[in-house]
């Protein structure tokens, strides 16, 4: 019985890489991977681009109205599905992917965001917290040097709490930085003193 | 910096036993831990048991309207707080958790349900795996040697997929069981087929 | 294809506990168990005693000339092979439960010490280490508060860095304590600076 | 109090790649890393190169005779230490960076083959398995699609049980196949029954 897998990070935690990396071991030994991404991320369109500098085009990129079964596809053709950016799948998708691991008997790792700017859940990876039958954190680093666990959003280099849960890396002077819970808590919410 | 675990298994995965252990290896060392319940969980009331036959008297049982503020806890003093069926905690006791371990320096153990018998979330486990620094699964057996990870609910001895959230083990004809993805695909959803 | 696990940790780390409860996890299903030990710990005989308070009968006390294949074992009824002081096993008793596990099918799970009292293996888990398809690590707390992961032998309640590999805990003026590495390094190499 | 971590896995399992992301995390963030690699490794010679394209100078090619204290290391400015094909160090040296990552606080990485093609350590992944403080597989894929756990030697393609523990992959026609345990017992060992 195949598994579902989420191998979830912050930002910066070399998701992209290690999904290219577990496509290149299937692909070396003969094996065939189906790439999939939700097409909410539009970064890239179908090309997965890490920073490390790989990258790969995408089998299918999928719309939040459709499901696999729109895609046709032969599971038995199929080694290993890999999904990048699965915080942004809706939950019936990742259903539908656990059930295919299931049913068809094909390993699916998902690798997505642990959470949004403000420490939630998105749909997509919610679900997988639910589901996966394994779940393996991937980790960066935080400006302390600690496993940074958050994604802390700065508009104009300036931390805020507030805002839409999807803001482009890059785009109307929105970016990102990995922190722990610690540098979090003191840099985002200002928090030195336990209260609620 | 101290973490938040939480360490979350289907039923009959040995929580409350796990729990005990832990509290006995921190008191043998002469350390002394705290014990939390949420008051939702009626029971066994005050006394945490564990169907292997261990149990022990709980330091707090925490109402939804509470917080651990209201109590005055010297944590200089503690040097570990131990959560039981820490599902039934609500979302902002989980965010006070978190911010304890991480201010007061001390570390936080949760043990609880991954979900619930139609494979959704609670509100505390739910902030649980938003937060903690440390996913840790306990494993039990499904019916056929794999590992459980799924509650299933019976009624009458019969699989159901609807009914409250909440229904306690041995009270009004139900029972629970715990299933791997595949019997509880095949028991309880009949499903053998991919579809949506 | 069932997999061999070697669950390790220092002394004290509730290792006879959990294979307690794991046994009760199958048995509470229908399923049988065979729980194993090596001969070469006289402690408790044919029982298995854990600190906490639980204990059980060893259906086989396997002695290092011996290997499982002199007991004639249907494997066909035995749904987990459960073997306490791992770490005393002979090498080729690893590889043969190794085998076993492939051909058989039949999951085992070896409890044991990660290492000595002088940071080396004994003979059991060094080719648990080698072989088995999941390492779990158990953990318990040193004098600090932080994970004990060495097992720091004391006699007339000093630190000790010399003698014989096995000395049984509360005889001859030996006891032991379970220490981090900083408190490892500080009082039992009484090292502070970093040397060869 | 920083750790020592040993990712340990097949050849092939993305070991280097792994290194090269961990480091590219480091110093997006403005910090140092240190880059050792034993000397015993001579492919490549003072470049990592991982088979999917990166590439990246080694900072210390560490000789069995050397230890690190003959490179007068500030550690104050070095946020990790990284090693690759760490299986070639002694034990003194695995034993030395434990300290440091101790003592001076500075976490270390150690990547490297969990075992030669016979299914034993080597010096220097058998004293991590003894001290690193915390143990993560890195995985590969086997022939039938499951996990490759074990490195099989062929030579003029043919799978070989003897032979010295180190030769090079790709020279004097011999290369190696990353198998699971069962394949490796079929096609190497050629057991499919149990026997001593």
């Amino acid at each position: 019985m195949a598994k579902l897998y989420f191998r979830y990070g912050a930002m910066n935690s070399g998701k992209s890489t290690a999904l290219m990396q577990v496509a290149h071991n299937y692909e070396e030994r003969g094996h065939q991977v189906l790439v999939v991404k939700p097409s909410v991320d539009t970064k890239g369109d179908k090309m997965l681009v890490s920073r490390i500098g790989l990258q790969r085009e995408v089998d299918i990129l999928l719309r939040p109205d459709e499901s696999l079964k729109d895609y046709n596809i032969d599971y038995s053709n199929i080694s290993c599905i890999l999904v990048d950016e699965a915080q942004f799948l809706i939950g019936d998708q990742v259903t539908e992917l656990w059930a295919i691991s299931k049913i068809e008997d094909v390993p699916i790792i998902c690798y997505g965001l642990r959470s949004d700017f403000q420490t939630n859940f998105f749909t997509g990876n919610k679900r997988l917290f639910e589901l996966a039958d394994e779940l393996e954190e991937l980790v960066t680093i935080c400006r302390c040097g600690k496993r940074a666990k958050f994604n802390a959003r700065k508009v104009n280099d300036k931390f805020v709490s507030d805002g839409d849960q999807v803001a482009i890396d890059g785009e109307n002077n929105v970016t990102y930085e990995s922190l722990c819970g610690k540098c979090y808590l003191d840099n985002v919410l200002r928090r030195n003193k336990v209260k609620n």
